[in-house]
């Protein structure tokens, strides 16, 4: 049997691709779009992709399993539990709706479907046994969003993204239920996750690329909770806010999306597109083109410009032709394709900043771009408070060349902020460079 | 002043780049639709792209001057010259129609136009004086298809290409009447023209960049003919036949097409579609998967894969990732944008072949690829003829097992109709390596 | 805690960068020449290597371990169990040798030195526990070339490389004991192997990158032999040859060799060097440039070229750029700085050859290249036996015009001695392509 | 006839491959260190290299003559014109010295040496004639430093460079006859040099790679100069200071370097090294790593890094990893062979910087790191004056800890001058962003 994980760093996703050396066929589960790789490695090591399945409808990615089938006429196997109202729609003619203890083969290679509901409703998981190898015991579990290293899939992201009153409590119990039932299975079976650290399909997964179950039971909360009410109260608090393209991911993974076509990015002259500057931010505070948005291009990146994308308009991307082509792809990979032009760096404006330490108290005009927790905690008394993701969409209360102060907890968001207020006319901006944190206003 | 040739090795077509340091405008001279080079180096001098120009509508690749107008929004200028039945149509509205001694300025850049019709009617050249560098006199003549280095533009493609009767002699004479006008400028004044070696837009065109008028006047066959007779008759003869794909640039140069969009291939997995096969040809022999069709991509690759491109049909390319790559962008330079996937090169055949050598003169089916003229000096007796560029859409006389002796004249096209054959079905075809020239039955 | 596996596909060999995200610690286990990767994922994930540590002296690759020592001063750990006069000699001052139950702490990742001998006398496995992670179970073992996935490390090397008469059985009894023991530890306990599939330090690697002790207690042959004999007589029977540079890894890896530096290769102009052709075999016999030697660039070239390399001499290579760049910096990891120059593959001759099939077995000159234990089991009758990796230093009993019939198994070997018998000058050589196994000479 | 300009844009450099198709030869002019292009092109066309000459003893860059006779075997041709205390040395075996009116043939290319003395004492110029096209007039001149597009060649910099007293005058004088003696040639010949603008070779380069003889005759200042002691005042006046690294380029062009051999920059971890950023200093300045220099991989890097270039000392260059690759391929073109590392870029500190504007002129440590001729026009009165050219290895008036206001005349400058001093120690260095000429105080 041949084995192997694809991680994309800028998704924090894992993918597979499994192969039976017997038979020649291969499966891709959980594939991105982008499926040159997946063809790349079967074809180098001789097999054909004959199969794919996902284990879930994402939610913080554009899946690519109907361009396996579309394109490589591959069979493709997709969860068939859970509620028709959230299930798949418009899936092409070689898909298979698999439910629990469904087998799959991949020529000699048996994958047995597991209904691991929790994080959605539909969730399975896929249990390995390499039976080409001459093996009956299963090697390994394609987890998914179920169980990560070290942490399990939310259960809220049907609630936030997309308004699913009640589901979240709903999920945490299911997977309560989920997590007990998988403890049957013995302690050397591998855990093949669906996501690693950074990942924002649940808050504490871990740097390693697989574990096992016998290391989760003894090691992840969630196998160690005292009972149900616990559990649920853990799994559920804290969770980051999903970015706004999740909705959207939901959306097109459940209903399907046009065809991946991967594309060059030329040269844009056209200024009045929205632009993004893909440097960090110091080189952006540096000098920047006037009204140009500073997203960096890091692992952060999608969740950061997931934010501000809105997926009915082009966009142009600033920095050298390497990084455009690597950001422009890593948009394919949420499914926006619409990355029109790309532009190098100019030094126009500096941005004017200040110390958090430096900050009186007295400054007239702050805007606090913080999240509602942290804004209720505490806050500057003169501040105005517009979280980062509605600074785009939503009327700023102040005159265009007032002096405005905008800070954040640490200084990444406040950061993104100057240029958003830049974009939108504001001629006066100051960031307040290392955040209310660093503030010493007594 | 600011200037820069841009020589495609694949089109043997020069463009330019000119640009005004006081002014910090620039214009192209004859554009390809790629545009990334002419705005990376204008960007990169602090150039804005302000104006573009072309020559005559051109028969040998895809015109961007469209391009420029769409989507840099600059001030295009063509020729309003010549019959308005053959001349531009739907312009974008930046476009200026010039005529003979029309003054274009770019910054102080002087081009002063002149109609030089004989390779088309409506063919302009463009004398450049430097009156920003202080200087008013001629520095050089963009001289389009009208005056090569050590040749001039041949004057029968409209009638070969796209049937026009009659307009070869007409062309020829207009030449000859430009060629005694333009005698009058000075000797120092550099030629700048439109093509080089290998371009199939003239028939013995010189590997040296520019050259000089003077220079011409005493080497250039053109500029030494002793009467219009003789003149006419030199450029006419010996002109090599067009590839089927000018038609078609004459038809997309004079009316438009769909704006250039660069696009990466992904691996193809659908074998139905036509595959060319771009390594060279003893590679192919070598070993290739049956049933494609050997165009090697070197500088002969338009010219070559120009027979046989159906623009409504998507095509596969066969070969390593930057070969495809590259191959992909130079047929979109012809405006070919349907390359719908590449492939790795697969040992699955070895071409039979045999020397010419050991040709006895007995076989039973020889398919003769050479074109008409060859045909007609001499042929084998037994043998069918087909021309190479007719072989993929006309019927072939043989059975499909048949064992089909393929030769042209040298073996640089029987091997391309080698991969035609087995594309449409036979099985049993035998390359003759070396070709007619090297037969030695008696 | 951070975990990677770098691996090599063509060493089939796998490396480790483990970091703690406290401390901002890295170490890296069993490191290539070519430390890149290494620094650049550390250096993108907030890591400083600290620390780097090997599991035995490599036979297969020109180990790294120096090479951090030197260049990044991190503290390195070896073996310093096994006999003195096979042990580590002229070791950097940053080296500890480490004994079985040593412990070493990279940050809060704890790592004991488990003595597990077998493959050769000094192997150690390191087993992690991810302390910083809250945890006091182990998580996995390094376990270097001990316990691959589905087979165990070949103790016969040093006796068939180095000569170490009696060394076989010496590891054969010490790996039966070093599987004994590591029974006791968990299930759970992830196999971070130094090997893959295609790697000639065992014989039946599988093509998974990780397992479990638990997965390899029930599916791995060396858990379940019946006795320490037959133990023995399956770990030692079947074993593939060694290629010759194996001999130079173990002197470079023991003694060391000079800091890696990579170089680029430029164009060569000087025909007098052995050159090896890249390319796969099919282009090759389609066209090459006489006397230079068909190596294709794939899985199997460090297994391949091994037998032909003489470290004192420059050699070139045939191919394009890209290819050209990748074998060179495959050649370093084997300790070779030594390619002069690329050239493009040029058809000078095509190589003759004939079908298996058509051999009649009256062919007066045949050379079988297979190896001692095929040309034992049968062979034709008027054939010379050399096998292939001694035909470039051994004379060749035939008059250099001698129409030699080549011929190995299957045809990959016989496709690389044309080459040899070539470039020795033999000038009517033919293939046999496909080998002995399907000759049809009754 | 083949003819090819290479042009380096770092260098504002021009070498020449010029090739006979009958015989197959070509001939290399003026070429720089680094061959694969010239090998490349040659092998594409179908050329072998059997030829190269250069013009002179180059002063702005590493020549590439002796790597052409010793790599590729090819004959070179240098001048014998001059004394001898100043001509080459050490030369290979290859070695054609050639004298006026000697003649080179290149295959059916005539080539007849004239020596046109001035820039150097033996600068020598080739007349070529395409007697394989049939001609038997000359096509072009290969001028070198002898006549560039609107200018010509600085007779200054054997005394600037390498106190050669006097020097300045007698090239002076020399290249006033020189100049007389080319007007003979006629107007068409084309002039093909060896700079473009913005070398440091002469003052006033034009932007277009070739021009005629005819035009400079009437354009170009050197050939309307009223009378010879005019022409020498015009042109030694204003000649650029030339940076310290052409004493060594002098040097090693007159006696020979090591043999080119391209290598790979390794990421470094060694931070004792001197390092220099390669990125634009609005980047630098919004954040860097403390203690390094700041030199913009420009067209203006070469000039601006070769005042602080150690030769004997290896240094770290910051970037991303293709600008460090295309920089030390550039150091290595005026044989600088000693990157020892990159390093990405790190924002560990902000660049103190004030507006010209602001300066009040109280400031009490002001460093004017402008070049004498600036100073002694005029300069603020509490200023110290250290030329940026010497800042390095002066010692600096300074405490390490006061706040020293750093200016130059226009920004760029100051703006490598804080690095130095940060190298240097000094912690508290300000930026005068716009330089002494936006200076407003009163």
């Amino acid at each position: 049997m041949f084995f192997k994980q694809f991680y994309d760093d800028n998704l924090s996703q894992a993918s597979y691709l499994i192969g039976c050396q017997r038979t020649g066929e291969a499966m891709i589960i959980d594939p991105i779009r982008d499926l040159t790789k997946y063809i790349e490695v079967a074809d180098n090591e001789g097999f054909a992709i004959t199969h794919a399945a996902e284990t879930h409808i994402h939610a913080d990615f554009a899946s690519g399993i109907r361009d396996v089938a579309n394109k490589i006429h591959a069979n493709i196997y997709v969860s068939g539990e859970g509620e028709d109202e959230l299930s798949y729609k418009n899936m092409p003619p070689q898909t298979h709706f698999v439910k629990h203890q469904d087998t799959i083969y991949v020529g000699n290679i048996k994958l047995e479907v597991l209904h691991t509901p929790g994080h959605t409703p539909e969730s399975i998981s896929l249990l390995l046994t390499d039976e080409g190898g001459g093996s009956n015991i299963p090697m390994g579990l394609f987890s998914g969003d179920f169980i990560f290293v070290g942490d399990i899939g939310r259960p809220d992201l049907l609630e936030k993204a997309v308004q699913m009153k009640g589901s979240t409590e709903i999920g945490a119990k299911q997977m309560y239920q989920s997590i007990n039932n998988i403890k049957n299975l013995p302690d050397y079976v591998q855990i093949w996750p669906g996501h690693g650290a950074g990942s924002p399909c649940g808050k504490a997964l871990g740097s390693i690329p697989t574990s096992t179950l016998g290391y989760e039971k003894i090691s992840n909360w969630a196998f160690n909770a005292t009972d149900e009410a616990t559990f649920i109260e853990t799994l559920i608090s804290n969770q980051p806010e999903p970015p706004h393209h999740f909705a959207q991911m939901k959306k097109i993974n459940q209903f399907g999306t046009k065809l991946y076509q991967p594309y060059i990015v030329s040269p844009s002259l056209n200024h009045d597109r929205i632009a993004f500057d893909l440097r960090n931010k110091e080189a952006f505070h540096g000098g920047h083109k006037q009204r140009t948005i500073n997203i960096p291009y890091n692992k952060n990146f999608i969740n950061q410009i997931g934010w501000y994308l809105d997926y009915d308009k082009d966009i142009d991307l600033i920095g050298d032709k390497a990084t455009v082509e690597h950001a422009t792809n890593t948009l394919q990979l949420i499914g926006f394709d619409s990355v029109a032009g790309y532009r190098l760096p100019k030094s126009e404006i500096q941005t004017q900043s200040i110390c958090s330490a430096d900050m009186t108290g007295e400054e007239e005009y702050v805007l606090d771009v913080r999240n509602d927790e942290e804004w209720n905690q505490s806050h500057l008394e003169q501040a105005v408070h517009i979280s980062h993701g509605k600074l785009l969409n939503e009327s700023i209360p102040f005159d265009k060349n007032d002096k405005i102060y905008v800070h954040c907890q640490s200084g990444v968001r406040s950061s993104i902020a100057v240029g958003i207020l830049e974009y939108k006319g504001f001629t006066n901006v100051v960031n307040v460079r290392e955040g209310y944190q660093n503030l010493s206003i007594d």
